[in-house]
């Protein structure tokens, strides 16, 4: 089960840069893609900057919908991340085949991957840096996260299939948000 | 010591989310934040996009001069990386005050921090973004690598003071770069 999540706290779940699993829906077909690349860009609406290429399944679908959800895995996920980044959905259902299974999202057409702890439902704001760089603005319109899962272990690709998985966690005295 | 790093594997540096250092030099002054906003958006030559809020001291400097040095510190350097977050250098000797030593960069005139692992000096190739959202992109001219140090744990920033550090690596075959 998900709850809801503040908006006002959904950077602190995409600063740590995690790998995450990109939804989109088109013309009848969802799909889904892993991919590192992205960054927030402000605390409230939260934005979130996104290089999706175009040389992806899934570009085509995020330009013409311009929705997407972020779904962001744990390393016991990490077969499947790869998996998905490995595959394309061309001709390919990722979710029957790397056996994930999905929920509707509240306000935007693309699923809610139910094993992410967490899912940023989003909608792209500015597309004027797709030409020149695939990159998407994107706003998180809504967030759902598993309040059961208080220390969640994710993923961040070092590159050729080399990840390092969330260690220990500390706290120290800051002023920063 | 450190070594020259190939540009095109900048990108598994970045790409897994670390807290950087970002240093400056305007005006005779040299200067050191830190920033966890900031993604690749391309392989090689690197690109990289950055938030560096106006709200900062290092903002008119890296506007005015198009230079900083992303430096990459370890988890030992917590300290110092919170420190360099919660204060100003419109006063301050932020080098002195939190013990950082530096050494020229080759191809840029702010400084690369010694203690960092990994040191990427970079100019600002596009300020299309800087006005709406102070969205920087960067072109990586030159990296450097402490080559001793082979499994740096990084810190990955979740608010408010809490960081998680990096711990196991995990390996998984993969035809992603």
């Amino acid at each position: 089960m998900k709850r809801n999540y503040p908006l006002s706290k959904v950077y602190g779940l995409l600063e740590p840069g995690p790998v995450v699993l990109i939804t989109t829906a088109h013309k009848g077909k969802i799909n889904v893609m892993t991919l590192s690349w992205l960054t927030m860009m402000e605390f409230e609406p939260p934005l979130v900057g996104m290089v999706l290429s175009e040389a992806n399944f899934s570009f085509a679908a995020l330009r013409a919908s311009r929705e997407c959800v972020i779904n962001i895995p744990t390393a016991d996920m990490a077969e499947a991340v790869v998996a998905c980044g490995n595959t394309t959905g061309r001709a390919l259902d990722k979710f029957a085949e790397f056996d994930l299974t999905t929920r509707p999202a509240r306000q935007v057409s693309p699923p809610l991957i139910n094993e992410c702890y967490a899912n940023l439902e989003c909608r792209v704001s500015d597309v004027h840096m797709v030409r020149r760089y695939n990159f998407f603005v994107l706003e998180v319109l809504k967030a759902w996260i598993d309040p059961a899962r208080k220390q969640p272990r994710t993923l961040h690709h070092l590159g050729k299939g080399r990840f390092v998985v969330d260690g220990e966690t500390i706290v120290l005295p800051s002023k920063m948000r």
